[in-house]
């Protein structure tokens, strides 16, 4: 019998690993008998399929059982040991450091449960890519702006989950978010600007951003953000050289631009000659309610600069993004960039096309909201619980974070956690 | 009987794929019968067995043959038909289209000879940064400067190789040389530069990394180069903020910077407080005498920047580089880009990081300098047969260009090249 204790610190599978690894060295399991089937011992722990899968594989890189195709996986014969004998001791890391190390619950923003990657699926895309890649004559450089598979595949899924209405042209492959917002801090600052360019985002915002618009010279302003996105009379006449929004989930209050706001800000870009950034990174996860089209869709005089990542709704390791550039930008970017090479792995990026045009991207996707949205709900639960009416929290419907604004004066955190 | 005409426009492995291929369909070959081994082919037709496996491997993805393990590739009973009577069409190009557009030998600079890159090694390495990256808890944005691991491996590589004398602190994995030199340009030019920067690089000199100081706005100027590297004299004296050197190989004219002026130009760089950037792109790639060792080796007060790439010895796909910073220079990079996350797949950085513990690094620089020699010596002699005394070649002994120096008057270049 096996069992698992979802509130102790060790991670599950190792928590299967370490209890079937000690039932084979005690000779509860003999030699040549079969494990119990992946499928079916996750749905007696309750526990994800991976967990029992990472737990099998383990043992069976460590020579405890053997998998065979068809039919499973079969117990070795090892010389069976006192258990108590002998302390069992993980692979490369100490116990005690690991226990103290160990973190429960990681909230650090952008992190992400690696059990939900797809390894299997875009292993098998990476090993086609490379195939692909080696009938290939010549090794060159990738494509100045992406791969063109790559745009493609990525303008047909922002055209469909996002209503994003580009061509393939119009996209460049950057290696992550702020790559994206250097090359636009490039661009508008120019060779040599007379007067240092001006940059307006929404205050409070991702300061990430901010960094780089802070480091390449612009004057940095802010707009004030309300509860249905930004203050738009505070812009109000004024131009801006780029104006910076995250309207479907405003990072970090968690707010959703509105629609009346929209289209007041789309005719103000164009009366002021102001460029806006549509940061639309978390957008695919929303848990309630369809997710909002693109304020791009919305644009009609390409004031809109969209930019979207792989980071969020799929893995922060990706280190990939993009850009979709209003044609006349796309002419000041390709004036900068003329002598540049592209800056994103051709492998990589022939894998992740090859995963879209499979559609394991738009799986993934449907997955990762489903997983993440439940995640959400247990926590917005277990806050209402311990805090009652002493917070207030917005964000909730989507993404990867919330606010949480502490009523401060009535609460003691110290007590309330202790409950 | 296959064989292979080495002059023909068709690339070899098509030439051996289509003979097969003929003789299944006309049954000279019956089903069930075994191709040739792969090795013995290869051996017979004095092509690399790269060549022949790619056949094998179009005829298998075709239907033609079944690979068995350990057994070979065996001919599947495909009912025969007239060859004559039915053309045969590849796959998916239109011959003729193709036959106009195929370029016997491309010699676009930066480009690669495809099959010598070592796919499957890649792949194997590829393939279990998956597995080990699987087994984390959390997948996290990779760490700032480059995953440890490959930064440890680089590090022993250029202290073995190119003597150069750092630890992997030091070391900033990024997306190519060009962006290496974004990164130095930002960091050198700072938030708000009162006047602007100063970068000097050898002339004449790589255009692809003139471009980058231009856009970020410094002052670019020129350093004449000589026979023995760039004109010391010229700089006498005079502060630069940034001097742009490729001293092992000088790009383009293919001149190695002597010792004494590696001396003088780090004396001067200490007077003046000036900064040198050792780009030492392609020192592996040194075919006659054994590489020489980096400027950086020779630097006692931190003035040399140096930077690497893998895009010349191992594939301009990869779009990945490193900086190695003295120590100075590192402080004021962690200055400006603290908030910034690394920009590299971090799938990749950790397969790179494998393929170099395993030592296939190494082994694949050795192959690619003892193939490039040889094509090198192969261009060499040709255009000596073609153009004797009307021409002068510098830069044959390292690397991937030459710089050759037409004697315009005499040459009648049409005439020449009918020969």
């Amino acid at each position: 019998m096996i069992y698992v204790d979802k509130k102790s610190k060790l991670p599950l599978y190792e928590q299967v690993y370490s209890q079937i690894k000690n039932q084979i060295l005690s000779g509860q399991i003999s030699a040549g008998e079969l494990l119990t089937p992946t499928r079916v011992l996750a749905e007696e722990l309750d526990v994800g399929r991976n967990t029992v899968d990472k737990a099998y594989q383990q043992l069976k890189d460590e020579g405890y059982v053997t998998a065979t195709v068809g039919k499973g996986f079969t117990v070795n014969d090892i010389p069976s040991i006192s258990v108590d004998s002998e302390p069992l001791v993980r692979r490369d890391t100490n116990v005690e450091e690991y226990t103290e190390a160990h973190i429960g619950y990681d909230f650090v923003y952008g992190s992400m449960d690696n059990s939900l990657f797809p390894y299997r699926r875009w292993g098998a895309c990476s090993r086609d890519a490379l195939i692909e890649m080696e009938y290939e004559q010549v090794a060159q450089y990738p494509e100045k702006n992406g791969d063109l598979r790559l745009r493609r595949a990525i303008c047909d899924h922002i055209n469909k989950a996002r209503n994003v209405n580009c061509s393939p042209e119009q996209i460049v492959i950057t290696c992550g978010h702020q790559h994206s917002m250097e090359i636009l801090a490039n661009i508008f600052y120019g060779k040599n600007a007379a007067k240092r360019p001006s940059f307006t985002m929404e205050d409070p915002g991702y300061d990430g951003v901010r960094k780089v618009f802070e480091n390449r010279g612009f004057h940095v302003g802010g707009v004030t953000v309300e509860k249905d996105g930004v203050a738009v009379s505070e812009l109000k006449g004024r131009h801006v050289d780029l104006l910076y929004l995250t309207p479907s989930h405003q990072f970090p209050a968690g707010s959703v631009l509105s629609a009346s706001k929209r289209r007041e800000l789309l005719n103000w870009a164009e009366e002021t000659d102001s460029y806006i950034i549509e940061d639309d990174y978390d957008s695919e996860l929303r848990y309630y309610t369809n997710p909002i089209p693109s304020m791009q869709s919305m644009d009609v005089s390409g004031r809109i600069i969209y930019t979207g990542t792989f980071s969020k709704a799929f893995s922060p390791v990706m280190r990939m993004a993009y850009i979709v550039f209003p044609p006349e930008i796309l002419k000041r970017y390709n004036d900068y960039y003329w002598r540049y090479h592209s800056q994103v792995n051709g492998f990589l990026q022939r894998t992740m096309a090859i995963f879209m045009e499979r559609g394991y991207y738009e799986r993934q996707i449907n997955k990762t909201r489903t997983v993440y949205g439940r995640k959400m709900r247990a926590l917005l639960a277990a806050m209402e619980k311990v805090f009652g009416d002493d917070v207030r929290i917005t964000g909730g419907r989507a993404g990867m974070h919330i606010l949480a604004d502490f009523n401060l004066r009535d609460l003691n955190l110290q007590s309330k956690c202790n409950n």
